[in-house]
């Protein structure tokens, strides 16, 4: 079954919103077994039915979002009701489910609002729990329209409450799942990746091989219809890949160090130079995080790392604050001064000035601390634009904290 | 001149990424007096070029972001040189640059980027500062092509110094400008803004008034043909939101703030809680932060409280962590600790446990410490998503900041 989205809104084309509705219906869609061929935004007005009307010569399930309201500008329903040959109905007990929304919040009703309550003839409506104007399903012998509205705060649960279980009751018997397998991968590039294990992969039988890569890391998917076969897919890559995979699935960086670091019993510090917070911010988006982090540094200046990590002048002098030995007694006091198990020191040139020939812009040293136990300390050269580096930076040191814990 | 952007990467048909890319080169391109006038996303794969002779027939500006990489799902630049009919041809010296970028990062080179040298005939090569795979711009007698890199952190400055800078050259005399002024404001929602100015601002004249709204804070934009009166609305907006104004244009938060340090010649040390080291990585963010940053305490403990800000144990017991005590003896703990001339503290809930019936998820004290000056404290209920949280606390602390050094 082949599903696109048409995304309607003025203000997604001016660069005013982000359209978030796109990956929210798409993994509601995947799990369905459904997946979204093609996404097409076009701003509020005629274009939305030369959009449908292209939609509808190649597309069994299209989603509308957007364009249900009240105002001039709002003709999803027209369009559609135009697009699939139905006349429009006025519905009393919509205008009257408004009214009673209005007088509950003690607003005056408008004439305008007598437009939510037309429906394409024949189509379901979709009660908005949160807003005005409801959702509409629309369908003619081949194909059917979801019509959701804009405000995310309305789709989201129309999409939960309405149009999930409409789906899955209309499908059901027909839908064939897709299996996925996701491998978030730190260290290796996408070509890496590709090189290590594609062919094989795909020599197993009918598995599509996906990357998505950014700054240091990749994404590998794995997917296909046979779930041994992707499954096989995904052990062939664990093996070749090892310890380079992060996480799998959604789950980011901070949650696995989150999740091991609970799993273990065991906390975190962190002593921050050149990441700014940033590896403490990321620790503490997870929650239950204050669970095993309790103490955090940004020792920006020299000054702070001598006070408050209890640095030797002396060290900083001789080796410079971009270096292991500063990483290392970083880490260490971060440790002593705090009552964590393991510590994280990043101390680099984030740019964009400050570098030299020998210490360029980029360069990072990290030093993990353990609890009587050894310090492991690592150099990188990383991007030299600012906030691509810190998240680098960051990641590589969230990082090295997974892998103490998974020693 | 109709301008449409093609968005390939089965990651966001999946809802496994968000485009950044529509919002961020529409923004460009409104600038420049162009508008986007319809966006669409396919996967990676032949779909591209089928979307490529849709938009070739509509369009004559056409952006295609993604797609430029080494990997087997990377065709952006085979599917532009089949449409536009021109052969691709090897540059060497774009393979002698990305050897030399490896050989920098000490990372064997492979084959497979041999695919990122290929030009389709006459096509400008635009440089990728930030990674391998190259820009392109692909010409006919009627449409332009303009191929951009999937990361973000790549598209970014190639858009800013190479594609942009191209585009004016080459639609000089062609291009309408509008002039658009943006007021960036905190504290204060869109209809209250709207109703404060709206009716005054168009009785100026022919203005667009836009708003774009995010948790506690939005932007206004006012927009029009003629600048003198663009700056009118400006000054009249100015004039009734004061000092609730906290930058101009795409400035943010973190930036003003080290701005205005910078030219006052004051340092901020930052002593964070709830926010967990966001403040300060905010702040770091900003290139030059160096000299207005040198000490932040992420003291998410109790115990990180008492022995790093040097906070009595008693007061906590009294007034419990999140309140304005405790955050007024953070902050001044801060100041002591460090040769800040301010200091911001944040204490909060950020849920999704913690929370009491008298101090729900959400609460937040926050206390401006200034040397040899008083303390102010404040207190919010901000958003019990917890990023959403984070957010809305360290731009409170940092719009605290802001107005210490307007003050």
């Amino acid at each position: 079954m082949r599903v696109e989205i048409i995304n309607t809104g003025t203000e997604l084309l001016l660069g005013q919103a982000t359209n978030t509705h796109l990956g929210y219906l798409a993994q509601g869609l995947f799990g369905l077994g459904l997946r979204v061929e093609r996404q097409v935004t076009v701003p509020d007005g005629p274009a939305i039915t030369a959009a449908l009307r292209e939609a509808m010569a190649r597309a069994e399930l299209i989603f509308v979002t957007g364009g249900l309201g009240p105002t001039s500008d709002d003709i999803t329903r027209d369009a559609v009701a135009e697009v699939f040959g139905k006349k429009l109905i006025f519905h009393q007990e919509i205008l009257d489910g408004i009214a009673a929304k209005f007088a509950s919040r003690h607003l005056a009703m408008n004439d305008l609002q007598r437009a939510q309550a037309m429906v394409p003839e024949g189509g379901v409506v979709l009660d908005n729990a949160y807003g005005t104007a409801p959702g509409l399903i629309v369908e003619t012998e081949r194909v059917i329209a979801i019509l959701l509205p804009g405000p995310p705060g309305e789709l989201r649960p129309m999409w939960e409450a309405g149009a999930l279980p409409w789906l899955k009751k209309k499908l059901a018997g027909r839908l064939a799942p897709v299996h996925e397998i996701t491998l978030r991968i730190l260290g290796l590039g996408e070509t890496r990746v590709q090189l290590l294990l594609e062919d094989e992969v795909k020599a197993l039988g009918p598995i599509e091989v996906g990357y998505c890569a950014r700054p240091g890391e990749v994404d590998l998917r794995l997917i296909g219809p046979d779930p041994a076969l992707v499954r096989k897919a995904g052990d062939l890559a664990r093996g070749r890949l090892g310890d380079a995979i992060y996480a799998e699935g959604g789950v980011t960086m901070e949650e696995t160090v989150v999740l091991l670091a609970r799993a273990a019993g065991k906390t975190v510090a962190t002593a921050e130079s050149c990441t700014g917070g940033l590896v403490a911010s990321r620790i503490t988006n997870v929650p239950h995080s204050s669970e095993i982090f309790r103490y955090g540094w940004v020792t920006y200046a020299n000054e702070a790392k001598i006070t408050e990590l209890g640095i030797a002048p002396e060290l900083l002098e001789k080796h410079g604050a971009v270096s292991a030995e500063t990483a290392r007694a970083m880490a260490e006091g971060a440790l002593r001064g705090s009552d964590a198990d393991l510590a994280i020191a990043v101390t680099g040139i984030a740019g964009p000035t400050g570098g030299t020939p020998e210490k360029p812009v980029g360069l990072v040293w990290f030093a993990l601390a353990r609890r009587d136990g050894p310090v492991d300390t690592l150099q990188r050269n990383l991007s030299t634009q600012r906030e691509t580096f810190k998240y680098m930076a960051s990641q590589i040191a969230l990082d090295l904290v997974r892998r103490a814990l998974v020693a």
